[in-house]
């Protein structure tokens, strides 16, 4: 018998977000069909819904997103929930304190919910196992592992403009290697049935027995984009642009940035997606970014729906 | 035929408040009377209103202000709003992401307001263009050239203490040429039919032509102060103390700074105004700061009311 | 006869929480009293009541210190305050503006009350008795002086587990001299009628005529844990490990270190206490931190319903 997994409750309700990884095909779509009903609250005059009224949640960034932690604070405050944000790498970690004492001296304020973002792939899981229950974990970002409510919003996303993942062709260009989005979005893909889900990059950047995952393996970007419905676009880290992998920011645009030509060998309709902050000629360039086949924007937008979701789903409602 | 002024609706009503300069004259005055009611909400038990509930502020700060950014973090409370506060020197910024992208993802999250600090002139009119009907931007300081908030409440405290701008004579002392607050009080007391305006400071402080904003220069504050009903002080910056402009901060004191012999040719009831943060000893004596002519903390408690009028009224209402 | 107590009211209520010093018991015992309703606030589905709606509370950290403000900041949102964190250190003081200048801002925005952390003994003092009538401090740490929302919440726990203080040996272990937690306990302890208070700690972290505020003084930890129902363990500050005033980390957990030998002399059902956040290893090992004994957690929870109570009084609730 294998181990339960540890987002869900016994009778197979999400508990936590940790990962798209074993996430059930029902529970993504139950995700997904939440989020429905809350992108309609974005649009609506007074933007709150009263569902975590009185819950206490912790914002726990133990790396620095500004831009993540803003989805989430709006998100949970559209939600009506009180927000603490603690950026612990400036404080008790600085301390010496542990993370799991941390954990504890929280809980023991009444939290509710943590969304955790550390540089070290796990600490979400970790977090999860200590936490007693009532108390729920949502992962915004594990080092290399998992970033799942970007793997959802561009599930949402994808659902949006194609309808269905069942005769559709997606491409995810870049740094696999490094991307937690790719991994995430890899799982969520392969769960709902899209049959075919391409990685595009140098073999510097693609994680070896990736195919494992279920996905092929293309190197030539123009041949890797034929045909196909979906174009995700990693972002590539500035690290990276001068790094042992790369020769440069410049050459790697020639062969891995989306340019108009190369956009052309997908489907007419294809969609341009990409999780931000964009490297505009770097990994995409300027026009394709603010073209009509982009649907960056849009995924912003689809984020916050879905992670009020998420969160209203392990608070129980 | 004229570029419509960028700050107002087809109608006439105000959508973004970006500076006072062509602030038309009916508008200034409808957002002091509306400041009048707001003052009455901080005196009351329950100091809020229900005016932007599920509203989405952003506090965007790209220069860091404490002071400033809570003011319009209290006034968005005091209104019910939600409020997200972003340092973003130290995020996006950093990512390389430019402003009009930062600008583009916050408005994705459906925000319906910015508020703007930024080290450049002219970045809140950049975004108040860039963005799309319904969101409103608001300019807590840009550069050396706007703060029209500041240069309102002037305006507010001004009319509380002498009812009326058409027998007025007014000085503005100190670092003209690098102040957006003298300029935005400037604008708004020329606008408001002020008849006396003076600068006052060294020729080094003072913008070439300033005269053709409507105000008078002096150089020698015993003069320049002569019978002035309200005297406005302005801060000197520190990296202006010991610069290449002034020979030094006591030099300056000397020559410009506030005390009870300069402030002696003003007229009795002549109040005086400072934007704080103040430097004791600097550019104002101690005594008179916090002497019986002063109004720097009455400046203080308008200046949240002002800035939940303006709240109010580029929301709508 | 003797200057008023600057805590109180003419009639005796809380106004203001500085020290634990000179609190009367009636006093101490209202706080624990009002306390206990608010524990109970903490497990509900909705964690919150309307206390104080409306009221402005700010959180000025002079000093950083991301756990204590962030059970300030609940505990006020638990009681529907808008809460303004302040991070003073990065703004007003770098601007050179005084202590008093700031806190005259602040209360000319309305405020309602300040939270006050600061690396000078007697901050709150001197802001309290500046501020005008309506305006509550609470000092949430001040230099070596006093934590005394810490010393209130030390005593809720050890009610809790005691029942009453009447019989109870307390025993306060490590560096007594640094520590305003050991000074706020030692008051309020005295005050509440607990008859053997001691001190446990190398001479050199004493404080001399430490006897004067009735207590004990032990330098053998052995000893001094004889019989005792309450064993608190103070934080060492990592400055002090390697510093002049001891020989290592090491040799102080081997002599001032909390293990089960040296629990084994404290009566059988003592508990144990921690401030946090605890350096596990050298003021206390490990299994008694996370052992049957511990009320550790306890007392953060406690710790919210303590300042919640704090809040409600002293703005006449």
């Amino acid at each position: 018998m294998l181990t339960a997994n540890p987002q869900l409750t016994a009778d197979k309700k999400l508990k936590h977000l940790l990962t798209t990884e074993g996430l059930p095909k029902k529970l993504i779509e139950q995700i997904l069909e939440t989020a429905d009903q809350f992108v309609s609250v974005g649009d609506r005059e007074v933007k709150k819904v009263p569902l975590l009224r009185g819950k206490s949640v912790f914002n726990l960034f133990f790396e620095n997103s500004t831009r993540t932690r803003t989805t989430f604070e709006i998100a949970a405050k559209r939600l009506s929930a009180d927000v603490i944000n603690l950026n612990i790498g400036a404080s008790s970690a600085s301390k010496g304190e542990s993370l799991l004492d941390t954990i504890d001296n929280l809980a023991a304020m009444n939290a509710d919910m943590f969304i955790v973002r550390h540089s070290q792939s796990g600490a979400s899981h970790l977090i999860a196992q200590h936490v007693k229950a009532g108390i729920a974990v949502i992962n915004a970002g594990d080092g290399r592992h998992a970033h799942p409510t970007q793997g959802l919003l561009d599930m949402y996303t994808i659902r949006h403009y194609k309808k269905s993942f069942h005769n559709l062709s997606v491409a995810i260009v870049g740094d696999i290697l490094h991307s937690r989005v790719a991994r995430s979005g890899i799982h969520a893909l392969t769960t709902l049935g899209c049959p075919d889900v391409r990685v595009i990059g140098p073999a510097t950047l693609i994680p070896s027995e990736v195919e494992r995952m279920g996905v092929s393996v293309h190197h030539d970007m123009h041949r890797g984009l034929e045909g196909v419905d979906v174009v995700i676009m990693l972002r590539l880290q500035s690290e990276r642009m001068s790094g042992p992998l790369l020769p440069s920011a410049h050459e790697f645009f020639k062969n891995y940035g989306l340019n108009a030509e190369k956009l052309a060998r997908a489907k007419p309709d294809a969609i341009v997606m990409h999780p931000g902050p964009m490297n505009r000629g770097v990994e995409i360039e300027s026009g394709i970014a603010d073209g009509c086949q982009s649907v960056i924007l849009p995924q912003v937008t689809f984020g916050i729906a879905v992670r009020m979701a998420v969160m209203a789903m392990v608070t129980g409602n």
